[in-house]
């Protein structure tokens, strides 16, 4: 089952997605957000749907499309994931996840612009598995009972400048937390529909050009551990977005480092999740 | 003028303060969030206190203190910004701000128990100017233009694991988003309270032994060049909550690492801000 968010930013409708058909869940929750994932929101939808007392969305192929969850209460990011990543960027292969985090209100629509910040000269892309949690992990005991956290799976483009983020002061945060500096979905789509996180091709194209294609089966550490470790850190909760890192193919790693720049399309898609496609302009 | 939110976590009682006196403020409000703040709320709270138009809150002395603010869109946090603790710390003097973040659900009240995390060995208090935001700070032009974007002040702990923050992978966001770090309050001043930000004693002991005592004068990038700094790489959202650095005197610096243990009494204060006292309880 997919859910999504149409309309225009920060009115966005509450939708459940089935067979190309979309449904108005206003009735049942005002947003995707915590709270209606933290209380089997997906459930009671999928109940309704089954019931016939979903009413379908007129012309919502004409609304834009918003990121699929309302603004997360926090943004968690896993640094150097995959190997072939970490080695582009001269870094080591980490011996436990890299944790930093965005900004939760750089997630924007999946075919919204993005802004090149000010006085950028390295924004670079980065096509991301994203989860999005559904139930609080806290000290959760094993890997084995991370996945029952997680209410769905997106597309997501964990957007970086890397100047700002490795040449102006050590931490991270400061090169991924810009405006619109997230992208996500087009739609969440929930657990039950992924059977297997670890198995799902990646691919993002800028301006036609294709420039990383990958698999989560390559990820150094799976979604499963990374929610487990995270919930020995801090506590996650449920609208919590996870940004589980990106293969190789970034501009920092290309010779030429062909960083975008106004006018540059990305195109971004993971199996079984859709596409999405964004357009670079200067801020 | 003092904001403060009083009552059992969750749903706190929005609270004007005024000579010792509690006003309800749910007749205005609902909350102390950000469209509260970036609406002209504390104004509109003002108008209505003068008004007479405020019930007094029975009873305020005897509710719990929650965090004067609702929960943050984000935490902003500077680093290394007193020369004296960047020295104690072991780390360069930096040249431009070091910014990291923290989950914004570690914000607690002034007086709730802080957890010390499970298989911690190091965690660490830190008090230091907590700077709310009252309206978009974006691309300010000049660090003239930013205490204008603040809604006030108040004090906050900004709790540290040391050995997740620096010994476990690089990015410190891990050792800071522990749960219950980051205590704020007992109030949130307003800024028309507070003359000179640069011109704060702040002092905090553990179990009565005072262990930082420093001033606002001597950050090394001071609020108003912070606030106009973190608008050129991000948005400042009203709500938003901006942690300014420590002075010394942290445990990391002091001979014998003096970590905090279950038990241990944090006690906190910065002058015109109000005083916090926290135990620490294992998690």
């Amino acid at each position: 089952m997919n859910i999504a968010r149409l309309g225009p930013a920060g009115s966005e409708i509450p939708v459940l997605q089935r067979d190309g058909v979309s449904y108005d869940l206003s009735s049942l929750t005002s947003d995707v957000d915590g709270a209606f994932l933290g209380s089997g929101g997906v459930d009671r939808a999928r109940a309704a749907l089954e019931a016939g007392e979903l009413p379908e969305l007129a012309d919502a192929s004409e609304l834009r499309v918003g990121a699929p969850i309302a603004r997360p209460g926090k943004v968690v990011c896993i640094g150097l994931n995959y190997r072939d990543h970490a080695a582009e960027s001269g870094a080591a292969v980490p011996e436990e996840p890299v944790v930093f985090m965005k900004d939760p209100s750089t997630v924007v629509g999946a075919f919204d612009d993005v802004l090149i910040p000010r006085a950028s000269t390295k924004t670079d892309w980065e096509v991301e598995l994203a989860v999005v949690i559904g139930s609080t992990a806290r000290y959760l005991s094993s890997p084995d009972d991370a996945l029952g956290c997680v209410a769905g799976y997106a597309v997501s483009n964990d957007v970086s400048e890397r100047e700002f983020q490795l040449e102006r002061g050590g931490q991270w945060d400061k090169g991924k937390s810009c405006e619109t500096f997230n992208p996500l979905g087009p739609v969440l789509v929930t657990a039950d529909e992924i059977a297997d996180p670890q198995a799902l091709g990646l691919r993002l194209s800028v301006n036609g050009v294709q420039r990383q294609d990958g698999s989560t089966a390559n990820m150094i550490f799976p979604v499963a551990h990374i929610v487990w470790y995270l919930s020995q850190f801090m506590v996650l909760h449920p609208g919590d977005l996870v940004n589980t890192g990106t293969p190789a193919g970034v501009a920092l790693g290309i010779a030429g480092t062909p960083y975008l720049r106004d006018g540059d399309v990305v195109e971004l898609e993971i199996d079984g999740l859709g596409a999405a496609r964004q357009r670079m302009v200067q801020a």
